[in-house]
């Protein structure tokens, strides 16, 4: 199964991209893995948040098959622990999902049509953590899916 | 109010070290805030997750003064929005809660001691993040709760 994960903006922090190549590195040797950092948009005073939405919607979609599983990553999503997410993971490779598309929207959020796109949405905390540091947080938790889902030593429960 | 930020370990991710020095720097414009890194026990190959935990719970306990109010980082401890608990730091400052030290255990979580010393427990999330990662998610929600109690335009809700 694919897995991509795609942001809106580039990553500013130079630690968030420090900790993201260490665990992608550690990803690929499960699976195929690819990450999509659409750039951030030019000239946005004069949008409203809506309008910003819609337009990085545009570009969200432009990466989206018609045959990827959407799911965004949203606070509004499904709470699970480690080890219940491993398991989605799993069911989804089990049930020959080709690919799987992980979205963290821009700083306002997601416009309605990628809400009407998404098969799902995935809550990693109910706090908020800036569209930066909330890259790190999934790609850790992605990499420690693989080593529970691999009885690896990574995860201690 | 001063706050104490007491982890188990020392930061071993030149990143997590990076990140959380960002975010500690904003978060002494705010209050008075101190990071106690408790170095590893050593020659643990002998001794039992549990013997490990009571004698990390002796160094932990070494740096928490009689008033402290005792806040832990804990998987089953109650979860918050970042606005709600922004407000339940505010309660404490408003209270004159002098001292908070917030605690993150070691890699097999605190002993049976530290929980009955804590006065409340704190998730972050229901998945388990590495106890290396979970410091920069904690240091930077302290800054947004923060800069939400001031008003300040980091946090977009």
């Amino acid at each position: 199964m694919k897995i991509t994960f795609l942001t809106v903006g580039k990553t500013t922090f130079p630690f968030v991209k420090e900790g993201c190549d260490i665990f992608i590195k550690r990803i690929k040797h499960y699976t195929t893995f690819e990450y999509i950092e659409i750039p951030e948009l030019k000239n946005t005073s004069s949008l409203s948040k809506d309008q910003i939405k819609e337009k990085e919607a545009e570009l969200i979609l432009k990466n989206v098959k018609n045959t990827d599983k959407v799911v965004l990553l949203d606070e509004r999503g499904k709470n699970f622990s480690s080890i219940e997410w491993s398991k989605e993971l799993e069911k989804e490779i089990i049930s020959g999902t080709k690919s799987v598309i992980f979205i963290v929207g821009g700083a306002y959020g997601f416009s309605k049509t990628i809400y009407e796109r998404a098969n799902g949405k995935l809550s990693l905390s109910s706090m908020t953590f800036s569209h930066q540091i909330i890259r790190l947080f999934f790609i850790e938790q992605l990499y420690r899916a693989f080593t529970i889902m691999k009885g690896e030593p990574y995860h201690n429960e």
